[in-house]
């Protein structure tokens, strides 16, 4: 596959690794079609500091380090911070064990995300993979200033699907639903990749024992063990579902999946449904009359196809 | 078909008449497996006192002016009022316009539900199509007094559907959501005819032309024309929903739906998402790990027997 | 002291029974300015079943048994049921033992609260001592319906001074603001007795020692004990503050208080104030800007007075 | 009066210029016992824009164009933005004309704030004039970082008296109940200027028309006008409140101040008491349950004293 730096989209990734958010990482950046300005990272699968030393250490892990890390928010905007470290294990990258890299993290997440918008209006493509609190917080520094992206590549949300921390709602937008609603209120370009298309994707057990005997592939078998055993316990089978890197997907080529714009908005106050996104699915209704916003979902994938994507990038022979 | 009062089911039914709270009343009263014994009245789609009206209209159109009524709640519990007078047409029953009966009503619905309930523990079947607010009163003024109920078979909420007053409430329960929380909450055996089958059965506008030129057909051909009306604008063609004749179809013979038992709750409190049927539909769950209590809903329907029904029972020749 | 059917007020007393409320009844059973139609009892300070036993015994100890006695809500609208045992004691009525006595009691609350008001329209004071689950209900059966009481003279809420159960909110109030909110927005002519006067009028335990030898004397000193003991760690003294009685006393005779017109209303979303009386105390606003509707509230009481007062009907030699 | 850097107190001043904010700006640059680092803007009694470019004129009009201006959130975390424009003039500054300087802002104020709090810890006092969502955009970023103040000393909320903008709610807290519920349980060392004392220190249209003809009492009169008619017609007469220097004279002397330590927390949900400072001025409780924080609280202030610091700070014969 040819890498052709001048074509590629300039992104920033931010994220809560988390695991998967480890495999979206990888993804990216073993992806041409993709230029990672930085990383931000954000409270969610583990508390701010234990993703952004995973961040580093997946950076390390890749040859990587002079991708920059800027850790921004360290807790959602106003609720308690929740966490998911049932999945990802405590230190957030499962039974994996990577060395803690020597580098500094290069500043503030939300005033980078600020300014490289404000820099390049119209270029730059946000992946985000974590709950929204950086981005959100970027719109109350500066209000419009996530319109200025080229695009917003979310993974969070359930559109026609049950959620996964609450009959309603998934993790990253019930982690911080006021993040989750500015952000779809924020008139920005947002495409999500919801668990309507990120439970069809998943690394089975099969696949993990045939991993390569690369850095890569060792680390993966070992960082997805305890998610897997929890998946086990949950009724879903040996595997492991690819979250985020389905929204990096996204932003590499939509094709891979069926988007559909959907009118929507994110409740922020319900006791049974916080973080629930409101999808206005009505057969009837009076013509335009709609609730919410245009939201671009992604509710079908090429499993298959994407999955091939995903090995071949992330267990290429470099790592 | 063989009227045999013995084995007759004692029913309550509350309704906030309404066109198709009309119907519900001529299908109950039509039905030999029913024995009616009085039909309360709640603010729904109507206020109150025009609900009631509507129900002596009724009752005396059908010959049935022995049928006690039983006034209940002029509102829901906690927000203000809201009708579906767009639907029912200002007065309730469309563009008919029958005589008002020369005879009054009959007490309390609230006290008539909690000493009937008391007095025949386990007996009585409560068939409510309106708001909850009467039922949830009972449970205010007597908790446990649900309980006491056979069942209760509710018109109300959406499970794997959307709304028709939201994106995800429909109207009975977004009329009144803490009512139906309450209910639910109640313990009571509850089977819910929700929208899932609620929109699956209508009369269509060709159906209407061959009503028969009974008195009865004719107030229906009179009364459901404004709400045809309002579901072509709505994009559901020329049709009208047999929503609460159904939840009397619950009562009468429960085979001619498929039933599920799904764990749900009510939302109250959302500013999107009050009265909405929060359903736990998580396939990757811990086993026992729900939210919600039990609820018996009807997800499926037999379209064409349960309309043969329908039709035989409100159109007999009595009539 | 000459007692004047003729001129006396009828009253409805709807209480949660409770030692203050037994107070109370015994002040309105011993005031002849006052015919008591009949008690109401309220889940409130202890569940509804316990508090109309207590009215039934009270009413045994002081040979009224003919004064019908009617249970109305089982617990409030819609928040879970909170109790003041602290107070009153397991059974309601402190270290007091009454025997039950062998009657029954009259039917409904609330359908007593509405007819009676609908029947004598103007005329009927309803002196409410406990949450006011009933009026709400009375209110949302039959809209408008408390504007036809002469007069809600109601013990709850707090206006210039804190709660007592939370910083903002008083235990009347915060165990039902929903109704609350609804009888205060109801257009009825409400006069309050909130803490602001309550706090002011206590029996002092020397007063105790002096109770007289009565049946009445001995049930009082009895009843009050653990709540005095209870005052002792508020650090509040020894002393039994006489909260439900100064509701009875707005309607023997107001001009025992300073009674202000505040316009008010009442929160019931907010997790720190809920049940608080929101009166807007601004002396800088535009004139006729208010938030809230006009509530009497009494806001100082001449304690001595009214404690003479209540000494003499209390324990009166008749009992 | 002698200046002595080396012993004055190093601040930030976070302010929503606004012309009691001018106020406060002129009085912390002209008062020798403070070193303003930098001031901070945030939307709150006009826009963003509108504020920031207020600082920079009252900065230019000072002659003090060396101070940094960090532009910081434009809007509140989670509510709609509310202005106080009727108060301020539709610019900010009332009818004061003052000419934009050509300089430039310095960069983000949520990353200043973070940043020199880290550098500088125990050291720095934030006077927080404006809503404070700045600062707890701050402590959502860097949880605990706000405890690194030695102080924070902020212009918001009414303890014992009523609010300005509701009942209960002052506007500081009103325009970002979120923010200000963050910042005080933050476990940051907090002293508020709450409406108590704020109220009783103003300018008098006596005084207003003896100001100097000075540049600094040429604007001040002009700046202040439309606010003082709206105060007449608020029925406050003619006055200008010094809300914002009174915050500022907290860090510059709290001896001025009767300085209460209350247990308080901030409501951010109902709908009547949102932005509600919730104190517990209980008497009756048990020894140690307290509800919320302890927050040092100004209840009361030496207006005369306080007064003649100000006008000879703010009109010394430098301007």
């Amino acid at each position: 596959m040819g890498f052709e730096p001048s074509g590629s989209r300039p992104v920033i990734l931010d994220s809560d690794p988390g695991v998967d958010d480890a495999l979206a990482i990888m993804l990216a950046l073993g992806s041409p079609e993709l230029e990672v300005l930085g990383i931000c990272t954000v409270s969610g699968n583990v508390p701010l500091d234990t993703g952004t030393g995973n961040a580093l250490k997946v950076l390390a892990l890749l040859g990587r380090n002079e991708i920059p890390v800027y850790p921004g928010a360290g807790g959602p905007i106003r609720k308690e911070a929740v966490y998911a470290t049932e999945v990802h294990g405590p230190e957030g990258l499962g039974d994996s064990a990577l060395p803690m890299p020597c580098r500094s993290t290069s500043g503030d997440a939300v005033s980078f995300i600020v300014e490289t918008l404000r820099a390049r209006p119209g270029e730059v493509t946000l992946i985000a993979v974590g709950p929204l609190t950086n981005l959100a917080l970027a719109e109350a520094r500066a209000p419009g200033v996530l319109k200025k992206a080229r695009e917003v590549c979310a993974m969070g949300g359930a559109v026609d699907e049950p959620g996964n921390v609450t009959p309603v709602a998934e993790f990253n937008f019930f982690a911080d639903p006021d993040a989750a609603r500015r952000v779809v209120r924020s008139g920005a370009k947002i495409t999500l990749a919801p668990l309507d298309v990120t439970h069809r994707v998943a690394l089975e057990g099969s696949q993990l024992a045939r991993m390569p005997a690369t850095h890569a592939g060792r680390f993966v078998k070992e960082a997805v063990r305890p998610a897997m055993e929890l998946a086990m316990r949950l009724q879903a089978g040996p595997r492991f579902f690819l979250h985020d890197p389905l929204a990096v997907g996204l932003a590499i080529d939509p094709s891979f999946f069926r988007i559909e714009t959907v009118f929507a908005d994110v409740e922020t106050e319900g006791d049974l449904t916080a973080g629930q996104v409101v999808a206005d699915r009505r057969a009837f209704r009076a013509d335009g009359d709609r609730t919410g916003l245009p939201v671009r979902c992604a509710l079908d994938v090429d499993a298959g196809r994407f999955m091939a994507l995903f090995l071949s990038r992330v267990f290429s022979e470099a790592v």
